[in-house]
């Protein structure tokens, strides 16, 4: 092989407190905001239009949160999970500077954990993930864990160190993004009347819709992502792989079930966190997304009477309906249609903003 | 169901007179103009370049037409047609203010017309749709109909109200942009020398060349549009439809076709007008769209010597070459190779304002 | 057939010395920026990123060359190929003025070669095209020729003009871009610590990565490049073709490859010339895409100790891994696997210009 090509890195390059600078910065445009829109048919207002967004006090529509997390994520693959066989999970995500059109984004990675296998053959690495502008400014972070081969299964495991995560993003830590105000929101315009008052906890919601994925859908997102890995890209080699075939980018699932959960939440426009989530099968072209989503917390913005935040579980099923909210079939097992189970948290306005009626 | 999901109007829910402000306002950017080149290969030069646009007065390239069509009509959808069955007419469609890259477009729609069918299970439902930018000045208004269910067939029937509608768009009616002036065009850029003084009425045109559909394709512009159409987009459930498969939005045939017609009237930049116009098949992902058209009037337009208009027919068929120009059997019937039948007026310069060539 | 549809030119059509001046002018723009991102993934920092741009001396991030080279190619389907049998090649190609989104883009060709086939049905068409932008400067000139069919077989022969041309640019005709000064090149963002320096001519690198192609995908690439060639687009008249099918424009293979070059080629990132090329044979939808390089020649820039010019053979096979470099069997013939042979220069930054690690 060339010395000139990456060949990622295996389990044992790592170290904790290893700080990655990772290539190919990004500038965002108008551009990638209108393939998200043509990916995913996302609604949500304040990304959709720059007067409706100057309604809530932005300057013009921000990038939606999940493209912003997707670049992010999509720089961190050729040093962190090229030799990954696994996403094992998220935490500590938040969403903090609002990025627009125009920001040029780079990534920087810190280990914070790495834990040997008993296999010998492969371990599971910690990564904290710091996106930001071109003004310094932390757009996103987040943690997440994979599994990564090692190059030499001989190579001496050391004492494992493991992060303490958080369970989800304290209240404290949810940032509001600065000149964000709703003071006369339009729920007509918005898609929906409900405001973060009417969610009970524990309410579960069917998002209706549905989304079959295509080759060149997913496969677009990834290269629009500019993620590199392997799996997404080359049937050629994929035929002979362990599913016969080329494996769509979670991420992708992800996006799919938050336009989706649009139809029940329409007002829940900015994610601020990101609280865990799992990546629980694979999909594949052919497949249709559904998704459902359970309400697991209602809490006050300290210090704000126009927004409070929802934490909320979106679980995505593939090929059957959500009206029965499927999930689990018992502690260990996930339903087998359920391919995301992913738990965020989103502003949402609350009642006293929204504009009069007619 | 969630109470939180929009389970859209159902036939009993309109009034004659109900006002709907749609939801999703958009603001159309740079972006959707090259995914709207990317789906269907547009070429007409006033909108493929800002230099072009600047030689016929336009401060800027503006945004394709039915580009802005699709967008208003999309809004539409959630309110209007979610519980539609067939998507039955078009009527009295101006294009009025042109909207550049940055205008935010906002809908809505006033209801005209209401008639129950004998069946008593499904009605029509005749609204006139308006969009709007950001300076509230009209962009887009037309007249649609579609066919609706009712949720409860035991629901009495009221008075039939059915709106007057014209059969074309009068030239009085017409609007030339504000600051388009042709007194310089160069038809070598424009890629024809046929002037609006070359069509005849009655003149029909084969434009050749064809657009095969691919699911990816139509799937990508009916998300762009935000159009929330369930049968566009879930293969899982429209295996057990009456088609066996997603349908493609008859939006895009009208734009594949409209696209297909630069060969042949490349001059014809402009729309004005959707005089009528019928989805008369469903086309599916495979097939192979043709297209050819009639010119049915050349109308002068009062005050200018620099464009006149053009009615003209516009002809899809799949999977059939165009080169006889299919169109009907007989009196009730079209070939079964058509799909669509669309009538509208356009804009094209004049002779005089050609630029003298070399 | 109408006579207001375009034919296309024949051989005969043609003559030395004719000029012609394409339709579509193109204003390319950001949104064109996403999609070539989304439609080959592609990494090169400067292209990628306005910051890092501006730290090598650009005002913001320039059009990815191969993009433009497309976008000015397309122009001159209409009038050059549309009656061409086969691409035979290019030649004399180079990249001159940067394109920035919202330059506008024009494109003019002049015949300055032809020579009929014995067969008497054919003929050979040399073209040099040249695109500019809306200040009239040149910003890409190649020569390419074609095979194009007689309209008439009897049409007598001239004699046959046969252009000189050059077995590549020489390193004085290649033009590094205004304003372009590497001075503190960061190769953590860009991907690659290989300076102008390490690479060795007759050096090879596999490129390890490889990508599946899509109908979709070649036909998106192919509108937003408003080229007209029916053999990509028509299924219905493709499948009682040669090949039963669509054929991938060729061009697109040439930036599937050059994006796959990333890995192995990060700092290549401006295209000065294009010395030569060859599409060996078709692709197709299913078919997936490998590439490797070759170091053909390593030059000095007069009067740059910043950059130094690599030219490059570029290889693409199909459904075949690159680890064993497939190129040819023998003298007369390529291996069935590939399917370009491509020949051009790049700029790399050299060691000198390099920021110092940490």
């Amino acid at each position: 092989m060339s010395n000139k090509t990456n060949p990622g890195n295996y389990f044992e390059d790592f170290f904790v407190g290893m700080q990655i600078a990772h290539a190919t910065p990004r500038t965002i445009s108008a551009g990638d905001v209108s393939l998200y829109t043509a990916l995913y048919g996302n609604r949500f207002a304040v990304q959709s239009s720059s007067a409706f967004a100057g309604s809530v006090g932005l300057p013009e529509a921000p990038i939606d949160d999940l493209l912003l997390f997707h670049v992010v994520f999509g720089k961190t693959v050729p040093d962190v999970s090229l030799n990954a066989i696994a996403n094992l999970g998220y935490a500590a995500g938040r969403f903090l500077t609002l990025v627009y059109p125009g920001d040029s984004i780079s990534a920087v990675s810190e280990v914070i954990g790495l834990k040997e296998n008993s296999d010998g053959k492969t371990g599971t690495v910690y990564v904290r993930s710091v996106g930001s502008n071109q003004r310094k400014e932390t757009v996103l972070e987040y943690v997440r864990w994979v599994m990564v081969r090692k190059r030499d299964a001989g190579h001496p495991a050391l004492a494992p160190v493991v992060p303490e995560l958080p369970e989800s993003v304290a209240v404290s830590e949810l940032v509001v993004p600065a000149s964000l105000a709703v003071s006369d929101y339009d729920t007509a315009l918005a898609g929906s009347s409900f405001a973060w008052e009417d969610y009970e906890v524990g309410e579960r919601i069917d998002h209706v819709d549905a989304m079959t994925v295509e080759e060149s859908d997913h496969m677009t997102a990834t290269r629009l992502y500019q993620n590199t890995a392997k799996v997404h890209f080359n049937q050629h080699a994929g035929k002979d792989g362990r599913f016969g075939r080329r494996i769509v980018y979670g991420g992708h699932v992800i996006s799919l079930a938050r336009c989706l959960s649009f139809n029940g939440l329409a007002n829940a426009f900015r994610i601020v966190a990101i609280n865990g989530g799992r990546h629980v099968a694979p999909i594949f072209a052919g497949d249709t997304v559904y998704a459902w989503s359970e309400v697991l917390a209602r809490e006050e913005l300290p210090g704000r009477s126009d927004l409070g935040a929802l934490r909320l579980r979106l679980v995505a099923a593939k090929d059957q309906s959500c009206e029965a909210f499927p999930l689990r079939l018992d502690e260990r097992n996930y339903d087998p249609a359920v391919v995301l189970d992913f738990d965020y948290t989103v502003l949402m306005p609350r009642r006293a903003a929204f504009r009069p009626g007619p």
